[in-house]
């Protein structure tokens, strides 16, 4: 059995405890969070210092992407394999680049960006790239929330909550429909105009609407349309398509325990996902695995 | 560039040499094929034995399935990589098996059944199996021709062409419609009993059409529809489709390029596609690739 740590216990840490309890070759040896409210979480010890779990194979870093960075180092230097999700897209190869040297430097692995966008669908991406090497990709999101678009909205004055939702219109262009709950006394054109003007939004076609709850359209549904048209070998008009309809923490969740059991089985090093072996995320007998799926 | 060779020129053989000219990284340094009938093919060397040709990196085995074993212990004893878009699924693990210890022992890569369907299906169906690991798939293949059971057909008496269409029906079931072009005094109706009780056919709803001319009917496009509805973690009801509608050659020859590079990154063994990351079926730089699609 592999031991696994979770480090955070937010959304995404409470997901990975079930997907953990649900895989049949891992198993979790503790939650590490900033403050120990509780001495166990289901029956699990919870701790501040990674340390105190003794052995631990890998830790799953469930932490805000900011945080990511930090964590990781800390596990890496221990000799222990690190998973996450970094989602901004800008800045993988840099942190791939400050995070490799240090796992080759103490034996282990770090897997990086490993949720479903960045994650499982750049493995599809890529896949679709190879088989049309010349070509158009589109990567459209939604129906779903976008956490970094919510929380820009709350940023601005007079917002007490909101949500803002991505609708995929096609060709990897959105529409942001975004719900917002007031503060007693603001003005709803106020704060229309300026989530409008906000960088996160001024590029796309935005809709604001006044809630009384945004607590009540709470929904952590999402989705997924690749799509690629292009040329395989002089051949043109190849389509591929991928779509998906998911609970978002749920399988974020799900691939950080894959890459967990894959970060086992890699050299050490710092990977994003399309640098791995897709057969390295399942558990089982290999040869069991090419008979069934390949 | 890595040094290519294409062993067999039939319909992958020459889409084949279409995506290596298209490959801004590899080149092709002759054709082998039993019989030479013109010294050159575009240009590019025909001869009879690979060895003929000098520096092989790679050999492409654009041969008859069942002929592949056979060609690839013949390239993996020189040295010579090997891949090959062997489709007899339930014979692959046996493949790889007879395959690893001889590439093992000369320092060579060999890359197995690496076409559309086992190949690029294969990786979406392991990536749908880990993403869902509980949960049901189903590959549903079509419209588009059925070599095997075209080839079926036209071993009937009676039968002068044959082309058999999959067409799917939806959860992995498929009707098969059968075009018939009958020899002189041919009865249609024994031929139409005799491809029904057809171990090929038995089993699936089968509609047969006579039909003057079977080349009329041409076509290789194909496609492919899979799905999963599935379990994360303890989440049910995710969902993941991946669907494509391809020129069939084109596809398999441009997947038997991108393992050919991808071979030259491997270490010596057989393999399977979903044993390979997918970053090393592209050309370019590592990063790039990274930041451009992770």
């Amino acid at each position: 059995m592999t031991k696994v740590a979770i480090v955070g216990y937010g959304n995404i840490g409470r997901y990975a405890l079930d997907a953990l309890e649900a895989a049949p070759d891992m198993e979790c040896v503790g939650i590490v969070r900033r403050r120990v409210t509780e001495p166990t979480i289901n029956g699990y010890r919870v701790v501040t210092d990674i340390r105190e779990l003794g052995a631990v194979d890998v830790a799953i870093l469930a932490t805000p992407t900011r945080s990511v960075e930090e964590h990781a180092i800390q596990c890496l230097e221990l000799g222990i394999n690190t998973v996450d999700s970094f989602d901004i897209h800008t800045g993988i190869v840099d942190l791939r680049r400050t995070l490799d040297p240090i796992a080759k430097q103490h034996g282990a692995v770090s897997i990086i960006s490993a949720g479903w966008d960045p994650g499982s669908d750049s493995i599809v991406r890529t896949l679709m790239e190879s088989l049309a090497p010349r070509g158009i990709s589109y990567t459209n999101f939604g129906p779903g929330r976008s956490m970094g678009h919510s929380v820009a909205v709350r940023a601005i004055p007079g917002v007490r909550d909101a949500l803002s939702m991505t609708i995929p219109v096609g060709t990897g262009i959105h529409r942001r429909m975004v719900y917002v709950e007031l503060e007693d006394g603001a003005d709803f054109k106020t704060v229309e105009a300026a989530i409008k003007a906000d960088a996160y939004f001024v590029n796309d076609e935005t809709h604001v609407m006044q809630v009384d709850s945004v607590d009540q359209l709470n929904d952590v549904g999402h989705g997924v349309n690749l799509v690629r048209k292009g040329v395989s070998g002089k051949t043109h008009n190849q389509l591929f398509e991928f779509n998906m309809k998911i609970n978002n923490p749920a399988l974020t969740a799900q691939v950080l325990v894959n890459v967990a059991r894959a970060a086992m089985r890699q050299q050490p090093g710092a990977y994003t996902m399309i640098e791995l072996p897709v057969i390295d995320m399942l558990p089982g007998n290999r040869e069991d695995i090419i008979r069934h799926l390949v």
